[in-house]
């Protein structure tokens, strides 16, 4: 096997290529987005369904986006997510360049119309996440990030890029000032429903004597259904926090690096797995650990560093919701 | 008191009207909103906090509104989430043309930046809807509908506008089939939190033996904190339903000629009132009564017609859900 190294220069050519790719298979999802839209309206009886047209989108953005990135980049490792589910397992991560590419991300949305849909590629390299390109192409907006060289968002392909977060990082004293997101995901056993309702009323509720026991009140709680776009939007600095066990590292691996260049810290949701506590070091143990909390940028103030501030309100999250067994591959 | 009668000629002349008088609101909306995002970065001890800000703009913009409609249509009555808010009760509708607005909606996205804030203007005339404008200067995007006139999506000021919905009425066999919109709301009581919880545990839930009682596992649920821009996504079709209880006229007399001219069905949520029927007919108790579900145009099959299929669905949806009383004004 070749040891590959890469330097900032080249990944630098990688953001322009995972751009324009971006930008291609973004086109191919509008089509479809378009297609399923009609068909869905001229066959009533649904002979062939929108699950089936999802999944034909889904694996033909994967094919155009795996088979430039073998001519380009013929050494780097690929994992899609239609190839990972066919072989059933998700192949362990090595310390070579590996591209993790969700095609379609927020499928239900891609079906209904809801403009939160988007293509994910990231780029992991010895086991961490460098490289970020989440594009949505029904609002055109483009969310890009490379380690060490900042994030930002481009509102359309003529605009000038806009550094994230889009304000500065503000004071975030405590959960119940945080709009946090939260998904329902697709894992809809009693377990998983029950698990994600109760941490969602503790969230939402509020904790005063006599009413919602453990809850902390955020100010709300936002469902979009796109993990990619809940980590760009907390990297904008719109949200406070994203959390969601179950994901894939093809799902997260470009947000971590647009969330982490914009000062976020991602870290696992299950604290139990390093001794009660936030690291803030995401290792591959978080990238594929299923179990993702990301939190915004936050200013320093006079009695707290913004770093202690996140890793706080971080661990008072993991302790606020219930956790949960992340579902297997369908 | 003088009686005023409206022509649909009148109603075209209101239209323009209103579109100016949202676009010109939504500048404000847009400066009050980066003036938030600056002023709580400086602002770390949160001297003025952003709650603060928020009326500061809520009032603004009302104002702004309230004085360009009393200067074109001095006759007609005005109902404002501000002025109502400082009265502590909302006055009974009359026969008479009443503006309702809500000048921004979704003012907790507003101080975080999240891009789905809106100004909503209906014109209720005999106790009904007849005319409503929501505005989101955050994406630019503005909807509106005029009763028997139909209604519309402008993309942008210089685009044309789009017929909606944005695709032909689709089929809808089940709940299970549907993109549901819920919101968290600003009453986190434990009765207000605990019903929601368990409504959308039932809604997202795997309704199958030994799985969640009463699930009907829609496809997913989506929550994006405007009441107005929920109407418009139902209108549009890219969510099947949305349910919310204790929204006010003001949230909802816009949304709810938007989407009954895309061939939605506004109906109360609590459906006791009308003998565990769905009536479809939206008269000023739905306007007024505080727990709104609209369901989505859905299209004829061979065994049943699409307004039939509407009334089932939201029956279906209202014998799934925990009802909960509204919150006073507050």
């Amino acid at each position: 096997m070749t040891t590959i190294d890469i330097s900032s220069a080249d990944l630098k050519q990688i953001l322009t290529f995972c751009i324009d790719l971006a930008r291609e298979a973004g086109k191919t999802i509008l089509k479809g987005s378009e297609a399923i839209l009609s068909t869905a309206s001229d066959d009533v009886e649904e002979k062939k369904n929108s699950v089936d047209l999802v999944t034909e989108y889904d694996r033909q953005v994967e094919a155009l986006v795996r088979d430039k990135i073998k001519q380009s980049y013929p050494d780097y490792a690929f994992v899609g997510e239609e190839e990972t589910s066919a072989l059933g397992t998700l192949p362990p991560l090595t310390d070579g360049p590996t591209f993790c590419v969700d095609p379609i991300d927020g499928t239900t949305n891609f079906i209904h119309g809801f403009p939160y849909v988007c293509i994910s590629i990231g780029l992991v390299y010895k086991k961490r996440a460098v490289l970020g390109v989440i594009y949505n192409p029904m609002l055109d907006w483009l969310y890009y990030g490379v380690e060490s060289q900042g994030s930002y968002l481009l509102k359309s392909s003529s605009s000038a890029p806009l550094k994230l977060p889009l304000a500065y990082p503000r004071h975030l004293p405590s959960l119940s000032n945080a709009l946090i997101a939260v998904e329902w995901g697709s894992d809809r056993t009693a377990d998983s429903t029950r698990a994600k309702s109760e941490s969602f009323a503790r969230l939402a509720g509020d904790g005063r004597d006599g009413q919602v026991k453990g809850g902390v009140m955020a100010h709300s709680l936002r469902s979009v259904g796109s993990a990619a776009l809940n980590f760009a939007a907390v990297a904008s600095g719109s949200l406070d926090l994203y959390w969601e066990i179950g994901c894939w590292p093809w799902d997260v691996a470009a947000g971590i690096v647009i969330a982490q260049e914009a000062g976020g810290l991602v870290s696992t949701s299950d604290l139990s797995l390093q001794g009660g506590e936030v690291t803030g070091d995401s290792s591959d143990t978080i990238l594929t650990g299923r179990k993702y909390v990301v939190i915004r940028g936050i200013a320093d103030t006079p009695n707290e560093k913004g770093g202690d501030a996140q890793k706080r309100l971080v661990k008072d999250f993991c302790n606020t919701i219930v956790d949960m067994k992340p579902a297997r591959l369908s």
